[in-house]
């Protein structure tokens, strides 16, 4: 019997008692590529109800279930951050979910822009990349991945409780700092936003311009040392 | 007559009135990729002369030569800080040596540890990845790629003058913060440091412990946001 430690993320509650469906896709992982078997053990998370011991019950190629049977972890409350991105190619796309998602975001919104090259995303294909990464980091929750919007409506639907953080690489403005609030970090194309769509974002109230550092670094650079910065904070002293 | 930035990297002094001569993938690269010609002017930089706006002279499939004519930015200072960190698979290799320049780190060492799954790296490949990210991002220096060093013999002709910082994944220490010394940031490999290894580390007078912030990182992440904190200054307020 193993009982190293794979992490999965599920969308049944997890209590003591309670029998946790899996998905097809991880009867398929257990059973053919890590070879587990009724009776070894795993680590479930699903966003609300901490990290469970659980024990298979039942596996097949195409069927899991789990008996969760101890909670290693209780549900810790995560930062309520955001990334709003302009939509890159694909594999910068999927580099800046998956980064974000280790980094620790409540919530990744692509963003359409005047100079976004990219107007599609695969929706399931980021969230599925924001699940793996979400599992192997520990984390016990997974990002909300949002349908992109166009930058206009974005900030028209703005909540009146969040900052909105954007870099601003004429390098002036004072480096972004850790907030515990409500924030978002706000990451324009490869080829920067248009005067236009500057003007509109600048006169938001919620807006802040902020600096990354004295570089210049592509957007998806941007968005991960931007949410480093915006994340980091002394962790909790032992 | 096209004026439009590229920005190349030479190895050539650059003054004004003295050619400077480039190297045959870039003459391939402006003639055939880019279409430009014998009059129009680029930005060159060599890591110690500053940029300057040079005309191309001659212009041949094999051959390129440049006639700078202006200073356009003098150079400037750029932080002394160093990224060593265990080799990883080559993707992931390739991402820290681009985003590392990006930052702005001065030096790159790859090293071998205990656990590190490679041991091979072509070096020319990381110069030339290097190389790219400091003529887009607009560097005036390509950091230096170092061959690679087993850990004991990093740790054995460590420089006195510099401070070492490592992440600490027990989450008790301080968070990595700017710093204006010479520094630098090790990342361990994606199974961790030995107890051995972190003993050896750990006895070294200018190591620090520090936290990258509350989650747990993948290799290459915590080189890119542990530099993004290393690195991260207000800019001069001008």
């Amino acid at each position: 019997m193993s009982t190293s430690s794979i992490r999965l993320f599920v969308t049944a509650p997890l209590a003591e008692g309670v029998n946790a469906p899996g998905s097809e896709a991880q009867a398929h992982y257990l059973a053919n590529v890590m070879r587990r078997a009724v009776g070894d053990t795993v680590l479930l998370f699903n966003g609300a109800d901490g990290e469970w011991a659980a024990q298979l019950t039942e596996l097949t190629r195409k069927k899991v279930t789990f008996a969760p049977h101890q909670q290693t972890r209780p549900q810790a409350p995560e930062p309520d951050a955001w990334l709003c991105f302009a939509l890159l190619k694909r594999t910068k796309t999927d580099m800046v979910v998956e980064k974000a998602t280790e980094l620790g975001v409540s919530r990744i919104q692509p963003v359409i822009t005047m100079r976004t090259q990219a107007d599609h995303v695969n929706l399931d294909r980021l969230r599925a990349i924001a699940i793996e990464a979400a599992e192997q980091c520990e984390r016990l929750a997974v990002p909300e991945i949002m349908p992109p919007m166009q930058l206009p409506a974005l900030m028209a639907q703005w909540p009146a409780g969040r900052s909105l953080f954007i870099a601003d690489e004429r390098r002036t403005a004072r480096l972004l700092r850790f907030s515990s609030a409500a924030s978002a970090l706000l990451v324009g194309p490869e080829g920067g936003f248009t005067d236009a769509e500057l003007a509109g974002i600048g006169a938001h109230p919620q807006v802040t311009r902020v600096s990354l550092g004295a570089q210049i670094l592509r957007a998806e650079t941007a968005a991960i040392a931007g949410l480093a910065l915006m994340l980091a904070t002394d962790p909790p002293q032992e």
